[in-house]
């Protein structure tokens, strides 16, 4: 990615967090459903922005985390929109692979409340050993 | 509220931040589409399952929210999702009065980014002081 002279006006109505952050939805852009939640810094939206394509800002290994890059599940950007706190986003995305979890499904919501317990409700499309091992 | 005696095994299962917050995403039960995302503490979550409209929890001035309470715009709940992490929640609601946002719109994603600007493209349904002047 090309040096930034100066941030663009529409990255300065965003309000990260003390960490630097701010929790995107992707959602499926035909459908609505909610697929994921993750994180994006100043850089990851950016490169999103340029791009075209979802990438985050992996907390837990501290650097970009391009979404699909190992499993090939891309999410291809329709529209980004933020709140009226401008403290979180909306991306409305094409998933390749109609997969947005690591563990093979849909979405990452897939456990629903009733009767005072967590129910599996959707099915694996692929399995995580197919995803992720390409050996 | 009845004191609890130990938490419910769906409880247990939440992983609240450091500050024993969960974001939760309410969205529009008939069309997905996501009106506004706010944070739930334990108890907040508890009365919102109990009572089946959404209860939040107000980082700003510390207490209880439950939405709708001014305004009369609640929310009713009609299904609890979890995520993978254990650490969103989707919430999908009837909307009284179709109105989410303090603004008076449906939703609180209202701007859209496009040739590097934020536009606002969702009308006000109801004006924010017919919605909290009740004189």
């Amino acid at each position: 990615m090309e040096s930034i002279m100066s941030d663009p006006d529409w990255l300065a109505d965003i309000k990260f967090s003390d960490q630097g952050l701010i929790p995107a939805i992707a959602q499926d852009s035909k459908t609505n459903r909610v697929l994921m939640v993750a994180w994006m810094n100043r850089e990851s939206l950016l490169e999103t922005v340029n791009s075209g394509y979802s990438v985050y800002w992996s907390r837990s290994r501290q650097k970009l985390w391009r979404k699909g890059e190992e499993s090939g599940n891309v999410q291809q950007i329709e529209e980004i929109r933020l709140d009226c706190d401008g403290d979180v986003l909306t991306l409305n995305v094409v998933q390749k692979g109609n997969v947005a979890c690591h563990t093979g499904r849909e979405s990452c919501f897939f456990r629903v409340l009733k009767d005072g317990q967590w129910h599996t409700v959707d099915p694996v499309i692929k399995s995580p050993e197919e995803m992720y091992n390409n050996e």
